[in-house]
């Protein structure tokens, strides 16, 4: 029965009601205040120290949820969509519903209210760590990790998250961002992985040293990343395609080998120290007068060529 | 003579006026007031609506500044330095000398006041545009564009920056911001492109159809870079290997060809009808679970490509 005077809001019930069956109990009502104390706890998960002290996290948008909720519902706590995303994103609903997963719709305010980047569609998830054993233990005859990116101290969370991005689709089988990087659950890092930090490992808190030195004995050739690099990545990538081909005469480093690639950050590359832990630094061409290329990009083709040499 | 109770002041002073003679005339003094008519003129310049009626822009920071004045110093009119910089980069007030340009000191106020992105380090310069005419038509014998990236509609300021400073990297001859793309003045395009905006052409206002039509009848191939694309971007490169050790039995799309790059943005990628533009749509391949690339990493994989072949 339409209550004169209030149309829309009879109109939207209408429409929740109809798809209350594939989204949540009939008896579940729409979130509709935004200053609730449950909008102000999610909103809190923003800030570092409340998802350290809560072990939650947001997981923003459409991409980065419908990820999560297919390849890690085991931790999705709950999921928000606004009616207008439920129905734009069909496949978030029915995936959470096949996963058993709870999910709320909310008003726009409310989606709002939580989050500013959430375009509709927010979960909360419960943060994790791996840990290097976890990465290179394997039971016997189980295949070791041959690509990983080991990110050094790297502070930017749009860098970190786009390189955990390019490594899962360039086929990595882990990223690691050592002791002083930002934290992986930070918000940006999340969005910025466009859902890959759902697919692949991404190791967190482990000193440079202790992540080359674990990756060395697991059998990966460990290199640097560096603007000033002794090798040229094109150079290396002609060897391996030389080797593939049976034509190459070979070189001392051979991409197709199990790889782990050290970067360091935008501003201040990696130190001595840091090359020095490497067995070669390897620089990618410039051809123009660039001085050099943004970190992200410049992981993305040292990992295709290495990803390339692999096939 | 020191006044007692103002020691910094005067030590500030007389650090300036020791640095005086390759900064600016003795008689210049340091800026020191945040809330003067030329810094709010310089501020206003982060708005477009200012720098389309003025014809200046920012040029925000160390690496950008030191690429303006090197590659561009007609175009620039200000630098802006504080004391704390020209000592940290003394390259760029002797570069700015050395072109004859005015190069002011300004109290670490002054410069936040003039941008919060600066680094101690600004420049105001000259707007400019490049046509389509400008790029292709050559004097008789002189080598025209051999790689060219078309940034279709692509309205974030980092993507379109980053793809820029890639296309500058791998060599590429000018990068084409379609009609509805971002401007390559905005602050944060600037920023973005690390310098690269002063090292290669940048063509704005044109349509996509106008790009592809002149770039072609120039005797580029246009591609059309495309996650769900009819070929694979390591399979032609393979190609070209091949082709260029002889080994190989070729393939229609040559990617040693001179080549126009056709990037659509991050959302919604290309439509249809811009597709169709292009000789061949190109994927670059995903070997993981990530869904897609960020724009400028796939484009950044896309010219590398083409540079690698064209060698």
């Amino acid at each position: 029965m339409r209550e004169p005077g209030r149309p829309d809001r009879d109109a939207s019930r209408a429409a929740a009601a109809s798809s209350d069956a594939r989204r949540a109990p009939a008896s579940d009502p729409v979130l509709r205040n935004p200053r609730s104390d449950r909008v102000r706890q999610v909103r809190a998960l923003a800030g570092r120290s409340v998802r350290q002290r809560t072990g939650r996290f947001l997981v923003e948008g459409p991409q980065a949820v419908r990820e999560a909720v297919q390849h890690a519902p085991g931790r999705v706590q709950d999921v928000y969509l606004t009616a207008a995303a439920a129905d734009r994103y069909p496949e978030i609903a029915r995936g959470a519903g096949d996963a058993g997963l709870h999910v709320h719709e909310a008003s726009d305010e409310v989606l709002t209210a939580m989050s500013a980047d959430a375009q509709g569609v927010l979960a909360v998830a419960e943060t994790w760590s791996t840990s290097l054993s976890d990465l290179v233990d394997r039971p016997s005859g189980a295949r070791g990790p041959r690509l990983v990116a080991v990110l050094s101290s790297v502070r930017d969370p749009g860098n970190a998250g786009t390189v955990i991005r390019a490594a899962d689709a360039a086929g990595a089988d882990a990223v690691v961002l050592t002791t002083g990087s930002v934290e992986p659950f930070n918000p940006k890092v999340v969005r910025s992985t466009a859902g890959s930090l759902f697919h692949l490992p991404v190791v967190t808190g482990v000193p440079v040293e202790e992540a080359v030195s674990t990756l060395g004995a697991a059998g990966l050739v460990v290199l640097a990343a560096d603007g000033g690099g002794a090798r040229d990545l094109d150079e290396l990538a002609d060897a391996a395609a030389s080797r593939r081909t049976g034509t190459g005469t070979g070189t001392a480093v051979d991409l197709a080998a199990p790889t782990a690639w050290l970067f360091g950050t935008e501003a201040q590359g990696l130190s001595d120290a840091e090359r020095g832990l490497a067995a070669a630094t390897v620089r990618v061409p410039i051809r123009g007068l660039a001085e050099s290329l943004n970190l992200a990009t410049a992981a993305t083709l040292c990992l295709y060529a290495s990803s390339r040499a692999q096939r």
